[in-house]
């Protein structure tokens, strides 16, 4: 075995993710250590309470309520805390004593990533986060690394597993959004509290950091447009079905199309979407991630795996911890991440795709012609169109139409179902869902 | 822009793939140099004539005959030439002359390796070869950096494009083996000897390279155990979708489960598989590639792109040429490959697996007892069975049973299959298809 040195691990956290990723050093140190070119040692876990019962059996000599002593002497720090405070200043901290820092940490990093970066920078440490996306699924390394000689056209992601899960089951089973919530958070798959998941935060700080790594620059968090799942009803998801789609929350991150100053431009976004049952995305089951992406020389290429979970989320950050340790003894200064540019992110308004339009109109003669010279107006092309005829809940007669549209920009197309809505044969604009991976 | 110093790259080739990697590097010097840290000059590429046509227009004054002159002083050194010699020579030397190399040579590292590693670790070097399984698709670098904290248990992977473009236009379309190859060829999807691919040797070589870094370890070529798909033909495509599956050629790299003496020991093998239909590797058509791992902790991932192709290869070449700059420019020396292990891998006699044999029988009473009673003898356990009565190109009646079994080692089977075409109510063998993905 290979044993130049001992580096000296310290831990922030012992949740889920902490303590997996405490009883896996523990138990493989030598597997570890072999790999990394140093022994790793776990130096000790910095936790709230030293007494809280954990998921895992760790032994109690390791445990402190002293992040800030583990830290100065500790050659790599795994922060696993979550948050923004404390968590960004033991970072810190770590990085001004000379510690490379692994963190899963996504809320952080999307809003505070270059401060970060810089302090990493300013004294040659390394930070590493490829479990702050989609767990265990190698998404950052690749796009960082193996994506460095190629130019990221787009990234479509299911980074976040609580909304696949939900809407994977609304698809297969008919079933509503309530019902499936409730289901999923006595299960465990949602949390008591789900808005971070359900209405798309916890996606959004995903596609902030994604858009950052694959466009070299830094796209600041409220930059990121962002829509939930809860507007998602049974009766959307059998309209997708109908003209082939399934409903998925996706993160995409798009170089737009040059033109002018804006040419640089890029669009980072969060919303429900239609997917084609045939696109790869479309299998996506339960709670897995899957993210896309198209570079301009590789492709399209997919990463699939678990997108939650301990365990899982601890075999990305020892990945990176042994990484790291093999950058620490190898010595040296790698390329940082504060060299990054400034790419402007453009509103959502810029975007360009294809739509589809429910709408609940009058059951009478000219309707039809009314919403389409509206849409044509409005510089809207339909190219498909169905109109059914069903009972509302009075009993009486409701004519309901699904338009699918050519490829608009988003600004025409919500001007246009402005219109749509103030329209007298109207009744409602029941969903406007937008079609991606195409 | 960051641009400490010049780094000399050399390419060595300028077919479809090496064509495409200078006419890459030439356009988008500015971007990768950005990226690397390092001002990337491409100076100069050795080929065999500098007259002879090419597929992308490349500078006529960077085209050289004399490949040692280009190596001797370059920074890294991109071997592109394919085959064994002068390949496995220029390495070397552009090692010893402290170059990093990047290659994506799968026969040279497939059967030369453990010598072109040893020569690496030996001056501090880096040898790279992302693009030497599975084109584009990020996969050794996942396997060596993203899973160091992990436990690879088994790996299966379509790593050859020709035949997954066969077998998928059989599926599709019911057609016949001889057929949809001839097809390919006219249409360039297949080599006018399409040996290696057909015979499973170029994806061979590619399971020795994966299981080589999975399992830390040294495959020798010779250890793989290869079968190819000429044997497949529309029956047993037929056959498969009856039964739920789908015929895949994969590459499968598996630790086998530990007893006594071989509890170390992997499996590396090659052969036409049957996939579970819903399996998210059966969905993977045309030419493209898929490799799915399954890990300790993060559960089972899924890698998925182009297979093939100049540009795309040339994506994983240059994503590899920009880390090597890093490296380079970082200095120190990271933790080598010639560190691996030796574990042994066990012929095919020892894997287990699931079966489906299918037979043609006499027509007559006590046939299915009889064949019961071989396979029972043998120790393998009927989890299925299907007859059909068929008629033969004569008019006669034919019958013929479909037997899937329970789990079974592959030594048991293999004698009991031997049994069976003993027995004098099999009139045949017609195929042998291990399940492979379960």
């Amino acid at each position: 075995m290979i044993e130049h040195r001992t580096l000296r691990v310290a831990l922030l956290g012992a949740g889920s993710v902490g303590s997996q990723v405490a009883r896996l050093l523990l138990d493989n140190t030598d597997e570890l250590s072999e790999r990394a070119g140093a022994r790793l040692e776990l130096a000790g876990i910095a936790v709230r309470d030293v007494n809280a019962p954990r998921d895992v059996e760790l032994p109690q000599e390791l445990l402190t309520t002293d992040a800030h002593e583990l830290i100065v002497g500790a050659d790599i720090v795994i922060e696993l805390m979550g948050g923004i405070e404390p968590a960004r200043t033991h970072i810190i901290e770590a990085l001004q004593s000379g510690a490379d820092v692994v963190t899963g940490n996504k809320a952080l990093l999307a809003s505070h990533g270059a401060e970060i970066f810089d302090a990493a920078d300013q004294v040659g440490a390394s930070v590493s986060y490829e479990a702050s996306v989609a767990a265990a699924i190698p998404i950052l390394r690749p796009l960082k690394d193996s994506l460095a000689g190629d130019h990221v056209r787009r990234i479509f992601g299911i980074v976040n597993g609580t909304t696949n899960y939900i809407l994977d089951r609304m698809d297969r089973e008919g079933a509503d959004f309530d019902e499936v919530l409730a289901d999923a958070q006595a299960l465990g798959y949602a949390e008591a509290d789900p808005t971070a998941d359900v209405e798309g935060h916890d996606a959004a700080q995903k596609a902030a950091i994604l858009a950052s790594l694959a466009f070299h620059t830094n796209v600041p968090l409220e930059a990121v447009h962002c829509e939930g799942i809860a507007s998602i009803d049974a009766a959307a998801i059998e309209n997708a079905k109908n003209a082939g789609y399934v409903i998925k929350l996706l993160a995409t991150c798009e170089q737009l199309p040059g033109e002018g100053a804006d040419g640089e431009a890029i669009s980072v976004r969060v919303y429900p979407a239609l997917v084609d049952r045939e696109h790869p995305l479309a299998s996506v089951r339960g709670g897995n991630n899957a993210v896309y992406v198209e570079a301009a020389a590789a492709g399209p290429l997919m990463f699939y795996g678990a997108g939650a979970g301990g365990r899982e989320t601890a075999s990305a950050i020892l990945g990176d911890v042994v990484s790291a340790a093999r950058r620490h003894i190898a010595g040296g200064v790698g390329i940082g991440e504060s060299a990054r540019g400034d790419r402007p992110v453009a509103p959502i308004g810029r975007i360009t795709t294809r739509y589809q339009i429910t709408l609940d109109v009058a059951d009478k003669q000219g309707v039809l012609a009314t919403v389409a010279n509206i849409l044509s107006d409005g510089g809207v092309s339909i190219a498909r169109l169905e109109q059914t005829i069903a009972e509302d809940e009075t009993g009486a007669n409701r004519a309901r139409l699904v338009i699918g549209t050519h490829r608009a920009r988003e600004q025409a197309l919500s001007d246009t179902v402005e219109n749509l809505a103030a329209s007298d044969v109207v009744v409602r604009v029941v969903t406007v869902l937008r079609v991606e991976g195409e």
